[in-house]
């Protein structure tokens, strides 16, 4: 006698098909029986430099307090991101990673009749937040796997409220510049927010790629996302941020879950921020890695996309899965991306040089069959 | 040149009014220029024990894992709760906190056109999760500050979806009997999810009130809330869970953000699970401290509403926020709820003996004038 609460969902959210996360290191212990400490993962993006001290420290410090709800209005870290960025404290809205930031954008600003544009193999969170709140998600068609920003300008209509961009982009590692980026500002409709998701702009050298913060006066529709959990090593802790003029942040806190960042993230994300040398020491391995990555993958012949992220989207001019199945047979975790319409490659995260071996090693076994 | 972001948003957000949270230690400290070491909040219906000292052990072994994203699936805590309360994982969502589960139940089912009944002086996230997805909350008249069960179910209509009920209930610390529960499930429509919030449950006995897991297979449309950021002492964390049937579970697990709990928390939450000698603990520190409260206020000649969470909703019959402001004025934190519709009360969280007779003192201070 039970009803089919499926059924009686809201329609967006029975559409809805969850994101699918890398697999975790002892989810594929458990399923091959193997060793965990044996197994290299580089299917998350994760930073493989371990993490900060500084940020360590900062969470032992804090222990104590963790029967204590967190700031829910996050007044140090939003302070310390606001004097490192030189920016007001009202532009910035704390998200529980980033994930949380692009979730709050489509609750606030989507619906069923308005529609959100973003590209071809744009990360997956943009059409799942847009799903579920049931507003239509208009995928823009890349442009040798990057953003067609031209085109995505053509996509906007009077329906559109939100324009979903990303640079670098995950999981291709594309990217624009400058003056792409001024442009497509410049012609994107002043009621239609720009969310500009820069979750991998500090795997770049400064200057590398414009930097969205320097935009944000000027386009009082832009929104740049950004998070912790990359390149200041904070994935597990969960810790995003939007910023914005004030007006934006406004509304985004409204909707925020007043307890979203946890205590441990919040004071681990302002140690991260004052560790200016973990994060030049990651810049630096992420170079090296990507390096030692693309000389090993040309040696065996194959092809990707070039990237400005921490990872490599690897072109196997074939059904990637089989590949995929003989790498984990050996212990090595990489992400299959057919769920992006790309299924003839393999997302793979640059990990340490010894991480990049396993799996360059894997590799070449898997190919010789 | 700027549009007007708030007039841009959904309907349901624009009217939003936020959250407000027990006013922060630090926050006081830095408004009043008090030392935060003598400050003493009872607002927010903490933990006094302070942290489980298996949970930060198990806090500290999982700090090197940090840079990686947490196990999305919650494996190991669902596997936990299962065990422990004889269910299936597949019945269990979790929450970055049990705000989150209110919040996800909110976006599934609601949507403007439905809406969702709960009571007068029920908890606040109730109509902030309604009001933010546009649809009616119905607010039902309280019965000597209690639900009342009955007015409940003559106000659902063929647009109500969800029913929100607390046992006990957060301000107030009212609550109702096995009886009581069973006569209103039995007489629920079977398509109205009832949500069942228990995140005070576990600081009275066994047996003290009807225990919601009992009634989950019994009624396919019971949802459970609870947390782990009160008795178990983790609010810093945000880790609460839902218990339903498997299908309920698998739609709140679409609308979930993937990475919604953290790793720390993961860990911890296990933790404190088999921490029972802390849970038993904070029990006793609770009924210890609520004597304390009650002898102390009796003496004082004041009123408040018998409670079986950890705190007490006093009476001042007249405006409470002057006795608020002298209270703080002493370094002396408690939750005026005002916003509840209760301008007379103020909330205090049962803390440790010291922090009691603090408080105990301070307010007499403030009534003498």
């Amino acid at each position: 006698m039970s009803c089919d609460f499926l059924a009686l969902a809201v329609p967006g959210v029975q559409k809805l098909s969850p994101y699918v996360p890398g697999k975790p290191v002892d989810e594929l212990a458990r399923e091959l029986g193997l060793d965990p400490q044996g197994i290299v993962k580089l299917a998350s993006n994760e930073n493989p430099l371990g993490p900060s001290p500084k940020a360590l420290d900062a969470i032992r410090a804090e222990l104590g307090e963790i029967t204590r709800y967190p700031d829910g209005s996050g007044f140090r870290l939003k302070a310390k991101l606001a004097e490192r960025f030189g920016l007001q404290s009202t532009q910035i809205t704390l998200g529980n990673g980033s994930n949380d930031i692009l979730d709050l954008v489509a609750r606030a600003w989507l619906a069923p009749g308005r529609n959100a544009v973003f590209s071809q193999y744009a990360f997956a969170v943009y059409p799942i937040s847009t799903q579920a709140v049931g507003a239509e998600g208009r995928v823009v068609p890349a442009r040798n796997y990057a953003h067609d920003l031209e085109a995505m300008l053509a996509a906007i209509d009077e329906n559109t409220r939100v324009v979903f961009i990303a640079n670098p982009n995950n999981p291709t590692g594309t990217w624009f510049g400058p003056a792409a980026l001024e442009s497509f500002l410049d012609r994107v409709p002043q009621d239609v927010l720009v969310v500009l998701d820069e979750a991998y702009i500090e795997f770049t050298e400064p200057g590398e790629l414009p930097n969205g913060l320097d935009y944000v006066a000027r386009y009082p529709n832009l929104l740049v996302s950004r998070t912790l959990c990359k390149a200041y090593g904070l994935a597990g802790l969960r810790v995003g941020y939007a910023v914005s003029s004030p007006q934006i942040a406004d509304v985004l806190n409204r909707v925020r879950q007043p307890f979203n960042v946890n205590s441990l993230a919040l004071v681990a994300a302002c140690a991260a921020l004052d560790d200016t040398d973990y994060l030049e020491a990651g810049r630096q391995l992420n170079r090296a890695g990507m390096a030692q990555l693309e000389a090993g993958l040309a040696a065996l012949d194959l092809h990707w996309i070039p990237s400005r992220g921490n990872f490599l989207a690897v072109d196997f001019a074939r059904d990637a899965a089989p590949v995929n199945q003989g790498l984990l047979q050996r212990g090595v975790i990489v992400r299959p991306i057919a769920g992006y319409g790309m299924p003839n490659f393999l997302r793979v995260s640059i990990g340490t040089e010894a991480e990049n071996a396993r799996f360059l090693e894997a590799l070449a076994q898997v190919l010789r069959g």
